[in-house]
């Protein structure tokens, strides 16, 4: 039994966003399948998706939801380990169009169902319909039996802010108050239905993302918090590198912030690869009509912050670059009491996303833990 | 994490399906939407579907599995109480092509996934393709995370058969001998198969059931299992019923068998419904290739047998027939245990089938009983 709720907020029922550094269940992932998004029929996304599953499930069990059409042969390649659910999506990005899951002190737990428009809609989405994504959210939540709080007013993907579980939401100016998302509120507007809505008091705004062409600059590739009153940020020295101003901005800004509780954060850097990550291949992705084309060379957004930490794990994007090894010792650095795992994910970058992107964690109640 | 068993039998893992009459834990139904089956688009049809798991709720939880194109028609239509969960289907009957679940004495459950074919197949199947039929009991096995042997060069459908929990197998040659199933297995072979993968030591085989067209005689139209050594039975004295010669000779060869224990069955008598259900608004299905046409006037198979218990409940048909009352009265008689809800199914009659047959159980785990 599920209930849709409407006419309350998780923040007057005492619930809240808990931070992706604690205790989870379960992550949720989508299989990809869209010819015009993904290389040569999507087959190589999928061994990339698959060895992002494989990889979590060492620390915390997998779902991959699952077109019918692909069911089948998403159960073959994954084997028994991940758990196959049938589910109809559009694309393939678990953190945006998926439930954010909020826990209370009773050990209870609720969904929040937030708008999804593809990143934009019809300003500025990447893909047109997207229907099945947007409908995703409240799947996930009726298939766990889990209450939500569906506000469908209200455009917001789950990589666009991070939250530290204690009342600090850290999210970019350039994604929140982008034209295609909530045009007709003001950002004091935003501000409070997120506070209200991740149960949280303070929203640290960052300015800029390293993607305004495709999230518009979600913060999920750019800073996150690792633990209480600290945060991972990247950071290069390398002035000719394209992420190198955002980066350095967003760094100094993050320095002298403080976070919900008073604290200043203590901010860690993470390198960015040494070479930008180029689409090749581009001529085996189908084009088709309501899809942005892509061509070979397009800067793909390849950032080693959109790991994913879960449980005793953090998995952590690989690219067969240069600062690949050092990226892992420097989050093993940040999380010295969890496991890093580097995943080899290019394929999913050419895609446009990375291994935060494509998961979506169900925390564990707090009672439970 | 999911297996699926293709080297060992049930029996020799200690696996055996339990009786209805036991503990269950959920109900797993599909909605129906196939305009060449159900009259007037399938609108009367899902009432029907809704006002049986309505029924249900009030004594156990139940899922209901939608096409991605009903879901949301589907949640509205059930509200809060009954979880849906996407799952593509051919049409919407959940005993025959859903998994026998069974369990063993360490608590433990798993599933059995036989092959479904439409009752019958290119013989006299009812409609083609059912491969998304088929593929449903692997499906649920893997959403509820249960291990399950798959046998798919063996055709059964669930409502083809009970069980006492104990050691018996209640069947029809009729179905199980018929040559849409497996024609090229003897009837021992038959036998053996069904020993082994329910987990059970004696078949006791009826001859025909009521319906020779549609499922080739299903027994849950007939008998059933009500307690250890005891069956409920169809029965009428009317010898112009359609269905009196089979019910009569069923009855007899109850009276007369003998159960696993070595037990002689008491058999319960059940009214059939003193007019037969006859087709009306056949005009309204629509008629399309690969499916058998309907015509006004058809006998539809009509027994307060195709009841479904399920824990403390028994939801029993209903068809707005004299007989209605006396057969509510016969069942409660029957389980004074429990409560017996009727519930008005003429239009899933007009369908091809009723209560048991739209339903699977979940059985509990024996030690959490």
């Amino acid at each position: 039994m599920t209930r849709k709720i409407t006419d309350r907020t998780p923040k007057e029922d005492g619930f809240f966003m808990p931070a992706e550094f604690t205790p989870q269940d379960h992550i949720y992932m989508i299989w990809p399948k869209r010819k015009d998004n993904w290389r040569d029929g999507a087959k190589p996304a999928q061994k990339a998706y698959r060895d992002v599953a494989l990889a979590i499930c060492e620390f915390t069990p997998v779902t991959m939801l699952a077109d019918y059409e692909c069911y089948e042969e998403a159960k073959k390649m994954l084997g028994e380990t991940v758990r196959v659910v049938e589910m109809t999506s559009d694309d393939a990005w678990c953190r945006d169009c998926g439930p954010s899951v909020l826990v209370n002190h009773q050990g209870q737990r609720r969904g929040c169902d937030w708008r999804f428009n593809a990143w934009g809609g019809m300003v500025d989405g990447l893909y047109s319909p997207w229907e099945a994504d947007d409908a995703i959210a409240g799947k996930i939540c009726e298939l766990e039996g889990m209450d939500y709080y569906s506000l469908k007013d209200f455009v917001l993907e789950g990589g666009s802010f991070h939250v530290d579980g204690r009342g600090s939401v850290l999210t970019t100016e350039m994604c929140l108050l982008s034209k295609g998302r909530n045009p007709g509120l003001s950002k004091e507007e935003i501000e409070k239905t997120l506070l209200d809505y991740l149960g949280a008091s303070k929203v640290l705004w960052l300015k800029d993302g390293i993607d305004p062409e495709e999230t518009n600059g979600h913060v999920d590739d750019v800073a996150c918090f690792v633990r209480p009153h600290e945060v991972a940020c990247i950071y290069t020295e390398d002035e000719e590198h394209p992420f190198y101003s955002v980066a350095k901005e967003n760094y100094e800004t993050l320095c002298h912030m403080k976070d919900s509780d008073g604290e200043i954060l203590k901010v860690h850097k993470v390198c960015l690869p040494k070479h930008p990550v180029l689409l090749e291949g581009a001529e085996t992705i189908e084009e088709v009509e309501g899809t942005i084309p892509r061509k070979n060379g397009d800067i793909c957004i390849a950032s080693y912050l959109n790991f994913l930490i879960t449980n005793e794990g953090v998995i952590v994007p690989q690219y067969g670059d240069e600062h690949d090894a050092m990226a892992l010792e420097q989050i093993q650095g940040i999380f010295p009491e969890k496991k890093v795992v580097g995943v080899f994910t290019r394929e999913i970058v050419y895609g446009g996303g990375n291994i935060h992107c494509i998961t979506q964690q169900i925390p564990s109640p707090l009672k439970s833990r």
